[in-house]
């Protein structure tokens, strides 16, 4: 079947030019039209100044992509973009389920909010972990719960994406409560802010202050495992039980 | 304290160029010394082909990085190169438990196979998620086992990292068998393999199929959750379990 257009689900990493691929860059140079939420296009706006652009605010992510689909096939070349990576909790799903396979789609990865986090705070992530959502606006919270619990049973270093909101305010208590169930209170925790940006920041701290501390949306929450340790303020988790 | 030199820990992604961030090869242009496993850096060579490069075969990762952080000491700015991101299962970790605060660390992160393979499949990593590695050098076997089992009961999608090797040939098909406890043998999994380079392919499966599928060390497996689904030759995992 001849496709009409091309559709590109682009991750364009935290937000500073630095961090996007030089695939992800190519792409929006050479297509046709950007879309996305407008906080994402207006952090890249500066690199692609004569850019075509379509915005919709946040939560109406079907009709952003739905509106890409659609200008991808009157065949154009359409960039649609994602903070971070297009996959996690991206739009690239979303764009696979409204498509009628009319629109050739490729989806471009980038550095997700785990990984830039991350390399600010030191190494959280160097053995297995899991990364789950505190957002349960998709998610029945029991489920959620229960993620949390499993990953803290097995000993998994824990990544929070959106552990905090308006109407959320205490997720992150109620999931360090839970994850405290089965970690000592000293266990080592960190927390990257606005990564990628000029107010970037990160802290390291154990699991009992990370309980009363208060986080915003900009914020990623890092669990450490038994084996996580702080070395010159940085979090560190090894890559093994054993020593070499 | 005077720091003498500077080393960067940089994920230079899957292999190719194009999906190397900005960062990473402004990195590598400006550095005086690049440090790698040799396959990593024949990977990168040709595009900073004046470097000085200093060469460890795999499994020396602890002469690996004792050797940047000397180099670095004698007030060089050496880059230490990791496949995928500089912290997932990668040196970060290994150079700051060695390092004696006398050298400048900064990370710079990349593109992780997860993802990179995650982009080829489609969107398998859409909601929450574990990565998994499947090699028990440092880590028991039955604590890799106890977390597949958690992640299977709490519907988690799972990544392996290393899920096949010589001495390991069975172990994808043990981690199968762990997992199909927990779901349906038609669950949608998928294998993403040679990510970024010219041989890259992938292959959307049952979990049953899975199972009895081998694989090599160059590949990634993907085990979906009860609501992942195939969407024309895609895995896709959607963002969560209520309809918009």
């Amino acid at each position: 079947m001849t496709k009409t257009g091309k559709l590109y689900v682009v991750g364009i990493g935290p937000g500073s030019y630095e961090d996007m691929t030089v695939r992800a860059i190519n792409v929006l140079k050479e297509c046709e039209l950007i879309v996305g939420y407008t906080v994402y296009i207006d952090l890249i706006r500066d690199h692609f100044p004569d850019k075509e652009t379509l915005t919709t605010p946040m939560r109406q992510e079907k009709q952003r992509c739905q509106m890409a689909l659609d200008e991808a096939k009157k065949g154009k070349t359409v960039a649609m973009v994602c903070s971070g990576d297009s996959g996690v909790y991206g739009m690239s799903g979303l764009i696979l389920e409204l498509s009628d396979d009319e629109v050739e789609i490729e989806m471009v990865p980038g550095v997700t909010a785990a990984l830039s986090g991350g390399a600010l705070l030191g190494a959280p992530l160097g053995h297995d972990f899991a990364i789950i959502s505190l957002s349960d606006l998709l998610t029945p919270m029991e489920l959620i719960e229960d993620r949390l619990r499993m990953s803290a049973k097995a000993d998994m270093v824990i990544c929070l994406y959106n552990p905090s909101s308006k109407k959320r305010s205490d997720y992150l208590k109620k999931a360090c409560e839970i994850v405290l169930e089965y970690r000592d209170p000293e266990t080592v925790c960190g927390i990257a802010r606005n990564v990628g940006r000029s107010e970037e920041e990160m802290s390291v701290l154990s699991l009992e202050t990370l309980k009363d501390t208060s986080v915003d949306m900009f914020t990623t929450v890092y669990m450490g495992n038994s084996m996580t340790k702080e070395i010159h303020g940085n979090m560190v988790t090894p890559r093994g039980y054993r020593n070499e």
